[in-house]
């Protein structure tokens, strides 16, 4: 969460000029976002009556040659009334402009804030909103890999060694190696894929009350197994902090909220435990990665690794598959 | 710039609630504050139109015994039309309240950005503002010392140590050694006194074209002498960011803004140039300070102390003395 990039008010004025957004009236760095700098934009409105926007500067990570995939993403769900910020376009009609190097994109601002501690009637709205996204994207055109599947995990394994996670915990090493081989024998192939949000945290989900208004931070889009999505939702979501402590209500109603649009098929519900494994693996590796490679003096928060390990251990207890059936 | 402190959106809406500012609806950490955390927060309003707010933390450097002169100090200013934003109070009546050991105030939003490269009429507006506030603050009954005064300068100057300012240019030491035995010598004590903000960066006004819609972040503000106000905001509005480069139009600009005002007094004027070369020495103690206790890789931007010696030498400059005349 952090600015890495000064911009001039004189350079905001002139680049919300490319926008028939009305012109600048305030321009605020907000501390969200780890790839990226982003403003909280006001400017007059195209009727005078005040307007706010996201500006996204793309820092690091992003490829600019994926921005159209993420994009045109936002736009495509919030033609069909999911609750996504939209792009803005500029006056060419492109959604995204270069200043210098860096690639910048203007989104619809949205309300609603970030829960700390889910509720299940919040959780259930969250499951209906990511299926209500699922369906949308069914006839959305792009396509992108998951950069962060099984074959990432392995390689952050590598980039980590058994040491490093040694270093962070000594059951750690034995637990991933144990966990990517059964993953790597039995990851499925053959259920329905489409554009999946990949990183629906709390954090990445604007509600007001109970009600979904914004789900944001599409950069880990990809195209992949829809259920796996509703694991990693499930990871995000049913567990406090630590990992330690599962919310068998918040997972319930995730998952109610879920089927009430998008009913999980029986071989998708089945493979929901491995599925599930795999989500807690896949921020369990970036975690573990983050941590060997952030100076803990660092202003940048380091996220505990074993917050996942405990969610992986809990998904690879056969006791608990029972939550999913 | 940061959040030093992660509020979840449960806190913040239990906080909201201590106010008559309607309920929170959106929430965002905005990168501004080197000692405290804000947020720009919006609620549905009094009358559900929706308002604005930022909410500021105390994180560091402030005391909370001075809380009621800096919050006190807004309102005051405020009541008088001063354009900057006054405090709300909580539903007790407040302009401050704790949240475990941090002090937290919620203050009004104020529309307008910060100018990088300021312009002759924008240094005119930012002068009349300046000696507006001057003349508000008259009747202000709160007091402060400033702690960022000449005996501050030289106790900076023992703690960074000669070879600490050598390490950052071999022309320091004797610079700062110079100035700070000529300014001890014959610092003003019998100029005008009164409330000041002391540390009027471009940073910390917020300006529409070429009208102030905010002067902010008061928590420098002082009793001092209204001149060296004058002083430091002539050398943070004159020079481009370097220090090299002094726009004369600029200076003329915002000296004629603060006379249209306040007409300094011949002694004032006379005071000027030793005033300005105090402002220029303030901030290089302080930025030197800080450069030789930052790490050079931290995620905080360090400061380029020689900017600071450039404006010093200007100022000490016989020759430029006529500026002030």
């Amino acid at each position: 969460m952090a600015v890495y990039t000064n911009l001039g008010a004189e350079d905001l004025a002139r680049l919300i000029e490319q926008f028939d957004v009305g012109t600048l009236t305030s321009a605020k760095g907000i501390a969200e976002g780890v790839s990226n700098s982003n403003w909280l934009i006001e400017t007059t409105g195209k009727d005078g009556s005040g307007a706010r926007f996201i500006l996204t500067m793309y820092e690091f990570r992003i490829d600019i040659t994926e921005l159209p995939f993420f994009l045109g993403l936002l736009d495509h769900l919030a033609a069909k009334g999911c609750p996504v910020p939209a792009t803005i376009h500029d006056r060419a009609g492109q959604s995204w402009r270069m200043m210098g190097d860096k690639a910048l994109a203007l989104i619809e601002f949205l309300p609603g804030v970030s829960v700390s501690a889910p509720t299940a009637d919040q959780a259930r709205a969250v499951g209906a909103a990511l299926a209500q996204m699922h369906l949308a994207a069914a006839d959305f055109a792009g396509t992108r890999a998951n950069g962060m599947g099984p074959e990432e995990w392995q390689r952050l394994l590598d980039e980590c060694g058994h040491d490093g996670l040694a270093a962070i915990d000594a059951g750690l090493a034995p637990l991933v190696t144990r966990e990517l081989a059964a993953l790597n024998a039995s990851w499925p192939g053959d259920l329905p894929r489409g554009t999946i949000h990949a990183d629906l945290f709390p954090d990445n989900v604007l509600m007001l009350g109970t009600s979904v208004t914004g789900l944001i931070d599409f950069y880990f889009a990809c195209t992949d197994m829809l259920a796996y999505d509703v694991a990693v939702t499930h990871a995000a979501w049913c567990f406090d902090a630590s990992g330690r402590n599962f919310d068998a209500d918040v997972s319930g109603a995730l998952l109610e909220g879920y089927e009430s649009v998008r009913p999980l098929l029986a071989q998708e519900r089945a493979a929901m435990p491995l599925l599930a494994r795999g989500a807690a693996l896949r921020f369990l590796m970036t975690r573990a990665w983050d941590w060997l490679n952030t100076p803990a003096d660092a202003l940048v928060t380091r996220k505990d690794p074993l917050a996942f390990a405990r969610r992986l251990e809990f998904y690879a207890d056969p006791a608990n598959a029972a939550l999913f059936l």
